[in-house]
Order: structure tokens, then sequence, then C-alpha cells
């Protein structure tokens, strides 16, 4: 790879300049086909691919119940439901006898296509050409495989790989399933959204000594796995000029992007204390361009003219998480050798899942009908406006629990600090310490502390545990992670932020 | 490992013997953790797993409409179909709340209960213990994902695979991705079921002069990977005393089998020319049962009594393709390991298909309520009854297909034979050449012969391109493959199989 360029990047120079980042694993990978499913003049009877005729899957016809409002309460159907149907032969661009059958690895086009059109909306990659044709998108099963098979494709054993010093630890397995190493990289912890997430200053003096620092021994590294907003355990999302700075970066020292945004469409405008439950999102003059545009961080897509950004999506949080349905956006080149790896592997996601997606999606914007707007483009304006009442909810279930935290005995002691998120589903929480002593003792303290909360009928995830390295991180690794996702309703809310506050208090008053 | 032992295999048994046998990379696997999500105390508020509660996902409720016949025509609604409902509550054991949220990696417990139950009734392993609790079942996304997770866990640079000599080619790149290297072995094409399927003379003697043969520069072989029934191209089916007298040549050479089984469900009673559409299955007097006991062939896991049996069952073939379903039976120790590959690459199958599959199946069995049986009895008798049904209709169709391929004049003239499949979805074509000269020529034959016979209306696969090495098999590889799976109809089966005389007696006047 070299950096910058002005002129968009064909196929040939993608190859080119990509082909020494792959893995050596990634020269094993041949699919050897014994059938080329080509188009065959009219009227020759295909008796060559080994797929069971539709007529033999017992399914016959699919109907869902579709709320157009999460945690629908409304009684009135025709407000708040919506259905779609399939059958063998219906709807005619992605019936159960093609969403059932074997199909593309890459994914059914009806729904690949809606998931790339959004990209192309929301976060073009700056370094597309007119007609987008030097990046794509594929679907795959959940972003923990769509990040096994990029990393596959990126990573050995001699491949070091950058990865936010407290995360979502699954990836590190990840990467190291491949024999790669993982780094972390120094992230603030702090509410002010200008300063938060990766640590630009500490990064960018790594990389420049990286021959005398404390990764000698390892290769620079080819990849940074970052997850940009809405951090998983922190919350906290990596502003734009920290993006930009942190792109100057991979171009200096040439390194890899990968973008894991699960939450980024569940963007919080900041916590107001004087008003704790205003929710932006529930005024009318939040539009879908205005939330687009206003409200969400850009995608290191639209910054990479390089072609060194690999995003990865999913509908896990958005739509849920058991469709194992997400997707990979990429330069083509990266793309096509992800894809290999999935042709000899997992092959296409669930059709059942995709046929899911796409259906409801489909319904959502005929029951919006008549409209101005062509069907796709009412496809993408009816999703948009699902994403952004979830992103409502999230809000909402946010303020509620951030106003139940400050309203508690503990936090108004001083025992413990809130890092108002900035996205996602988590808040993260600090334990003010008197006096701690030894930052090695954190880990038994904070065990302490979680089973004194059980005690006090609330359990959160212990953020020491998240930590890439303990050993890095020990001194800011004393806070908790809540998840504001899977409670019932705001009460739920109101009493666990409680029952933390007690708990807190409890530690601090007869367990130190 | 090492060969014979009576004594039921405990898990510390199946570790010491196994652990030798995995590849190098598993030592790389481990899912770094970061919560445990235990069993709490009742009222403890659980804010810990990242989930969105179920009423963020928009399907509300799903409806099904389900065949209880393949290729349904009959109208009276109460005798061929039946409906399933799901929805956030229902059903009780496998709500839309669970099957669609994130979930356990090796498959949801109620449809992974029915599956162990399966193998437990038709292919129980000769080494269980009395519980069945040192061999599972996982779930997994298609059978090519299966293979792909057993590969990786067994197979590296140093390993060699034997496979059949033709086979489902992915299958090789499948093993090549792993670094292994694979080597065919020879099968016998053959319309005798006794003598059909893998060669055992040429194969003990490959092994037991392994270190002066062709491949002396490999190590010798881990694994066999075998489609033992109804084998993908040939429709043949490796009879009882060859897999006992394979299953000693494991033993005495320490390899592992591999055992796909997408078609074994599908066993063909011989053809009687006399009577070419008698179709023992559509007789009342075959039941359950009978079918099961006098009709299917034997996993190799019911001569199993080291473990050293790998099998892999789909639905893709007898429920749809699309699902990406398939299940992975194995010992204990080793289906841990492939599941901590699961784990961190793909996680679970799609949660909607495994929702769909089992309410199917549900519904299939309260359908035939009210019954003696309990409901899981009748669950697994209402399945088998289906795939009964779809082992009907593929026989009729094997029968349709071969009594038009005799019929037709090029048959007739002694231009090709017919090796009539044992099981499956395949027909293996020889072509009879009367004096083909060199045998290098077939592919070049077979390639025009294609041609001849797409010109003729119909197109099928060429066995050459189904071989594990064509160098090794060019002298066999003059076969054509055709599938009676995909065809609408028998009359598009009679009308291929004229086409396909047609296009062979063209072929042997005009371009010879």
């Amino acid at each position: 790879m070299t950096a910058g360029s002005t002129a968009p990047l064909d196929y040939v120079s993608l190859k080119k300049k990509f082909q020494p980042v792959l893995s050596k694993r990634v020269e094993n990978r041949h699919l050897k086909s014994f059938w080329n499913p080509s188009k065959l003049p009219d009227g020759v009877i295909e008796l060559a691919g080994g797929m069971p005729h539709e007529k033999f899957f017992p399914i016959e016809a699919i109907d869902l119940k579709i709320s157009k409002t999460p945690f629908n309460e409304n009684p009135k159907w025709h407000d708040s439901f919506t259905t779609a149907h399939l059958d063998l032969e219906s709807p005619g661009e992605l019936p159960i006898a093609r969403s059932f059958q074997y199909a593309e690895t890459r994914g059914l086009p009806p729904l690949l296509h809606f998931t790339k059109d959004m990209v192309a909306r929301i976060n073009r990659p700056a370094f597309s050409d007119k007609t987008d044709s030097n990046w794509d998108v594929i679907l795959s099963g959940g972003s923990n495989d769509s990040m096994y098979k990029v990393f596959e494709t990126l990573c050995d054993e001699t491949t070091t790989v950058m990865i936010e010093e407290f995360t979502f630890t699954p990836a590190i397995s990840n990467v190291e399933a491949t024999g790669a190493t993982v780094v972390p990289i120094k992230i603030n912890l702090s509410v002010d959204r200008q300063s938060q997430g990766v640590d630009v200053n500490c990064l960018s003096e790594l990389l420049e000594n990286w021959s005398t620092g404390p990764y000698s021994h390892l290769n620079k590294p080819r990849v940074l796995y970052t997850i940009a907003t809405g951090q998983n355990p922190t919350g906290m999302s990596v502003p734009q000029w920290k993006r930009e700075k942190i792109y100057e970066l991979a171009q200096r020292h040439d390194f890899l992007i990968v973008e894991d945004d699960p939450y980024g469409y569940l963007y919080f405008p900041p916590f107001d204390p004087e008003n704790p439950l205003d929710n932006p999102y529930q005024s009318s003059s939040v539009t879908t361009e205005r939330y687009l545009n206003e409200f969400l961080m850009k995608s290191f897509l639209t910054l990479d003219t390089d072609a060194r950004v690999i995003r990865l999506e999913t509908f896990s949080k958005i739509f849920a998480p058991g469709l194992r349905l997400s997707f990979i956006v990429a330069n083509r080149f990266i793309l096509e050798k992800v894809l290999e790896l999935a042709d000899i592997t997992t092959r296409a996601p669930s059709g059942a899942s995709q046929a899911i997606v796409y259906s409801t999606i489909r319904a959502m914007a005929e029951s919006n009908m008549p409209s101005s707007l062509p069907l796709k483009e009412l496809m993408f304006e009816s999703w948009m406006q699902w994403i952004m009442q979830i992103a409502s909810k999230y809000n909402h279930r946010k303020n509620v629990t951030l106003k139940a935290l400050y309203e508690t005995e503990s936090y108004q002691a001083g025992q413990f600090s809130v890092m108002e998120p900035s996205a996602g589903m988590f808040i993260i929480i600090k334990i003010n310490w008197a006096n701690l002593g030894n930052p090695e003792d954190i880990p038994q303290q904070m065990d302490k502390l979680d089973e004194v909360l059980v005690k006090n009928g609330v359990k959160l995830v212990l953020g020491y545990k998240m930590a890439v390295s303990l050993e890095y991180s020990m001194q800011h690794s004393d806070f908790l992670r809540l998840t504001i996702a899977y409670a019932k309703d705001d009460n739920q809310l109101i009493e666990a932020s409680k029952r933390i506050g007690n708990g807190i208090k409890d530690f601090f008053e007869n367990y130190r």
C-alpha cells in the first residue's frame, strides 16, 4: 500500500495495493466449482445443480405480523402494525422458491442492493468511482462472522492488530484465532465528546516510535479494529476531528481500519440535566435527513480516499440478533477475498433471515403508500424511520437511567461518576475511590463490588474483564458497564439504578 | 489414538485419545468472555448482556403454512396442510423472544434435543455410554459450514485427508483451505450394490504400503472424508460389509471418518425393469420402523466403538437449503473443539431458520393429534413420515428417469450405460466409447458432448470436473451426472431423458 491518491482506484490498482496485506492462508482458498450456473439458451432443461425443487419444501407460505413502532402498545392496527406475505411465488423479487433455495454466497440480490444503496446514501466511500463499482457490500452471518472472515483474510502469525484498550473481548479471540497478536491502544474516558475515544496522541506516538516502544518485537500494525461509535463497553464515540487524525495516521503508517459499527444508528443527543427527559427524536422536526446528517457520526469510509477502511454493519441491534445477519463494506478486491472464504465455509447467510428482513422493510414501505416516492426510496425512508424510532427509545432509556442514577444518594455523595454515553446500548459508571491504595487491587475490589451489587439486586459487567491487557489498563479499569437494552421498561431501569446506588453505598460503608 | 476399546469412553479418555489429532490452530482458539450468563438469585435485575429487548424486534408474529405432502396439490386443507403460529411468547419452549435473540452457539435447546434424539434412535454411536453423555450434537450453518469447522479443527499443513476420487469438489477446497493435502481413493463404479463405492482392497493396499506408495512424501492420512450413501456425484452407497471393513482400516491405520450424509434418507429400493414405476414407499406396509431398519443404510457411527466418526447431517435436502441449517455428531471432546471455533466465528446458526424447522415439525406432530404417543415421540414419527414422503418422491423420479433413459434409441444402441443409483439426487450416465483412442482425450470429448447436449436442450454436469485428481481418475471420468431433484415434474424428467438420448446419439453420429 501507499498513502494518498487522487484518481479513483480501479480494480487493478486495488489489487496491486492490497495484495501484499493479505494473510498467507488466502493462497489456499480456491473454490473448486464443478459446474457454472451460467445462462443457458431458452428451453434447455437444467439437470445440473443439485437443488431440491421448491415444492419439496414443507413451507408453503409465511405471514409476518410487523410492528411499526418498537414496544408497540397501540391498539389501532392500521396505525401501528402491518403484514407481509411470502409464498413460493411472492414477493416476485424474493419469493420462498428463491430465499429457501441455495443462493448466492454474497446475499440475495434484493436485500444486497438495498444495503449497498443504504451505504451509498449514508456513508459513501471517499474512494468510490462514479458508478460505485470499486467498492461493494456482501451479506454475512452476524458481525462476529463478518469480523472473523475479515481477520482471517488479513491476519496471520506475523500480523499485529491494534484494538481499543477496552473492547468487546470476543473480537480479541477472533484476531488471535488467526495467530495474530493484539496490542491495546489508549482511549480517553471522558464525557467531553470532543476528547473521548481513541487517544490520538498516544496512538501517533506509539506508531512513530514503534521500533523503540514496548512492542518492538512485533511487526508494525496492519490493522486497527475500532468500535468508533457508541463503543462497547464505554458508550463513547470518536469525534470527527479524531477520525480525520486517525485516518491520517493510517495513511502515514499504512494500516487498515476495521470499523465495527453495530451501534452507530443509536446516537444520543447530549443529556440535558435541566430537562433530563428531553428527547429531540420525538420532535417532528427531526426528519430522516436531519437524523442522518446532523445526528449520526460519519463512517471512516467517508474519509477513505485510499480504500483502506472495512466497515461492519449488522441487523442485530436494529432488527433482531437471532437472524445472524450483517454486512461488510470494503473495496472490491478485499471484499472478493473475504467472499472467497465465505464460498468455501459458511456460504450465504440464512435465506429465511434475509427474506424476513427484506419483506419487513418492504412491508413497512408499502404501508406508507401511496407516496410520491418510488418503492425503493420509500423502503429506505421507511427503514430509517424505524431505526430512528429505535434510536429514540434508546435515547429515552439512557435519559431515564442517567436521571435515576444522578438521584441516588451514592451519586450525590460522590461515590461514583457516570460517563454519559454518546451512542449505543451501554453506560459506564466509574467508582470514585477515596483511597484505593494499590491500583492492582482493582480486580479484587471490583469483584467484591459485583458481589455486593448482586446482593443489592442488580447485575452489571465489570470493566476490567473487558480490557485487552489488564496490565496496560489497570488504572482505568475500575468501571461498571450497564446496558439499557434489555430492561423491560423505564421502571425496571429506574429500580436498577436505585439498586446500583444502594449497592455502591453498601460497598463503601460495609465492605471497604 | 489407539484402536479398540471395550469400556465406554469417558470425557477424560476421549481427551487423551483425540488431543493429538487436533490441528495446531486449535491452540489459538479461546473465547474471551467478559461476562458469564449464570443463574442469578431471584429478583436480580440483569443489565449485563447487551441484548435488545424482544419488543425492539419489528416482528411480532409469524404464521407458517405447512404442507404435509411434498408437491401438494390436495385441495382439502385439513388433509394436506397445517399451520404454525409463533409470537413473542409462543410456542412456550421456543418463542420469537428466544429464537430471534442472541442464543446458544450450539443451537436452541428444543431443536438441539430433537436432533440428538433422532440420532440416538436411528444411528446411536457404538461408543455411547448409557446416558448418551460422551457424544453430542451441535447445530451448524449448513453442511459446508459443518465440514469447514471440522476440517479446521483436525487439519493443518501437515495433514493428509483421503477423499473418494469423485466428490462434491467444494469439500476439497474446504480441506485445502486449512493447508492440508487431499489424496483420492478409488471407488468402484458398479450397479451391484454389494460392490459399489469405496474400493476397500485398494484402500487397504494404499494404507499398508503408504511409505512406498505414491504419497510417501505425505503423512499417513488423519481423516477419510466420505459421502457413503447416495454419493455425490455417483449416486452409489458403500454397502454394510465395506463399512465394516473401512472401519477396521480406520482402527488399524488410525484415521478418523468424516461421514457427510446429506442424502442418506433418500434411499432407493432397487429398480425393477419389469415394473419400472413400482415404488415400495407408496405401500402402507412401509412403516417408519421398516423404513429406518430395512431401507436406510446405517451410519458409521453404529460401528464406532472408538469414537472416531464425525457425522454431518443437514436440513438442506429434506427441508430447504436456504435455511443454512445442519448438525454435527461426534464424541464430546472433538465436538467441544468444533464448538469453540463456532463460538469465535459464526456463533449460532440463524434462529429464524431454527424456529421455522422446529415449529414445522411440531405443527406436523400436532396435526396428527390426538395420538397415543406423547408430543416428543409424535414429532419424531411425523418428521420421519415427511422424510419418507420426500424419499418416495425421489424414488419415483429416479424410476421415471431410468425408464425414460432406457427407452431411448441411444441407450438401446448401446451408446451409454446408466449407473442406477442406490440413494440421493443423482444418476450417472457412462458413455460407451467404441474406440476412444487415448483416455487423455476424455475431457475434450466430454466438453464436446456437453455442447451437443446443450444444443439438444439439456444441461448436465461432467464427471471429470468432479475428480479429486483428473490424472488419477482419467479413465473412469467419462460420465455425466444428472439430478432428479430440480425438475418441475415427471414430464420434464422424461423430456430431459429423451434429449439426453438424442444428444448422445447426435454426438456419436455427427461429432466423433
